[in-house]
């Protein structure tokens, strides 16, 4: 099993400490663990960014400083550029999850051999193989120089009138899809989230929710005035979890009304009684 | 062509205005345009969420505000709840990319034929239809409470160590999967839908059939000695569709016992007045 440490994130002339902070919690969130910076605006350390890194203080301490973008990807294999503009460099562009899919390829390979292994023969892949997003300045972004040694593109799919995230966010979608594809595929050597106790029902349809409240209201007070809630204390969590197995259903609003029909027809036995 | 609009976003009571704004800028990234506010913390308007907007001041702007979650859910007919906690609650678990799988699915029902169209008619259906991703307030989340009336928990996968994303980011990841999602199918057009069966395999959590006949063959008397059957020709058909609304929420047994005691507590007046 290949042991492959998780990307590196690189951070090209950064300007606000808050930025940075925001980008290793982001890190953090997603399992990346390695941060590089190119030349802060600001110099380094820079106490703002250990204020707002909120979890991510290790990544702040131990986050490496390079003077230009050439010695920061001096030993990475791959680099992935993310931007938001498209340019007249001759690269290829890909989306986050696309880029997630070659990284597995290239992990996975490892032990097999491979179509052009003269190019790609070298001690670094597969295991111990560096692969490192890398994100410009805030407003500016990476420059054509800053893109030179960089394999690809990653360009984040937004809105075509909004198309600039800023950088913390734009660490968040790319560290999220990586999160994602990592875990699913196991490629690499991490603790794994246990797998949600998933509860599968396709959707069809549902009311309103101002429907639904109408039924709820109707029963709770049916069952607030039978006595159904015999301790109180337990009421709330009783009457959740009530609510819950109904929303399950989906029911239509029709459904919705054939049931406080049927709740209505059970009911007026006990207000005759009264 | 069915027209949708995007799906709507609902704070829970938000804290500071400067989040409020970062999830408007998000939004706009996304291409999500309709904001609603339950009990801001601060008040309304709050003049730094139009600062903090970036692109996003008109979503600010025309944001509605609402006392409670159960008044900004009121026209809404499938609201998922995003929760970084695991609960007790008997509810779905999805993560982002699941959850715009299903939407897909529900749009992309409208426009055709569907096999039982009869079962599915509702003039809540398809086009028109209004989805909610809900969000809860920095740092606490949602309470049970504000979940009630919500159909599925979003879960986004994250490092196990570090689960909490803040608020805008949430909507980030959130708005990300949908903005790719609904590029990559059209989900206003439907033109380039690809078939998703594969996801909506359902996973059967439901109590043993004889537990389901316990509980139909009680309703089912209840209902009969109640005359709730008024036209005798019609019965058959009303008590299949009654009987598979409940199918569809895969009552656990527990639950089955529940029902079956809240259908006596209703049905005991009835009795007692004979």
């Amino acid at each position: 099993m290949p042991k492959n440490n998780p990307p590196l994130v690189v951070l090209v002339r950064p300007q606000l400490g808050e930025n940075i902070g925001a980008v290793a919690r982001a890190m953090c969130n997603f399992g990346l663990k390695e941060l590089r910076i190119v030349a802060p605006r600001d110099g380094w350390p820079n106490p703002r960014a250990v204020e707002t890194a909120s979890g991510g203080e290790a990544i702040i301490e131990n986050a490496k400083i390079f003077p230009d973008v050439a010695s920061a990807l001096a030993d990475v294999n791959i680099a992935y550029a993310t931007t938001a503009r498209m340019r007249d460099i001759e690269k290829r562009v890909v989306t986050p999850s696309e880029t997630m899919e070659e990284m597995v390829g290239v992990w996975s390979m490892e032990s097999k051999e491979l179509p052009h292994s003269k190019l790609h023969k070298s001690p670094t892949r597969g295991e111990g193989m560096k692969i490192a997003f890398v994100f410009g300045p805030e407003r500016t972004g990476l420059e054509n120089d800053d893109v030179a040694l960089c394999d690809a593109f990653i360009t984040i799919p937004t809105a075509p009138d909004k198309s600039s995230l800023n950088l913390a966010q734009s660490v968040v979608v790319v560290g999220y899809e990586w999160w994602k594809r990592s875990v699913e595929c196991g490629v690499w050597s991490l603790e794994k989230e246990k797998p949600h106790s998933k509860l599968h029902a396709p959707i069809t349809t549902s009311a309103p929710k101002s429907d639904w409240q109408g039924l709820f209201d109707q029963l709770e007070s049916y069952l607030d005035e039978s006595g159904f809630f015999r301790v109180a204390d337990k009421k709330p969590i009783m009457w959740q979890n009530m609510r819950n197995m109904f929303l399950r259903g989906r029911f239509t609003s029709q459904e919705i009304r054939t049931f406080r029909g049927m709740l209505r027809v059970l009911w007026e036995g006990r207000i005759a009684r009264k």
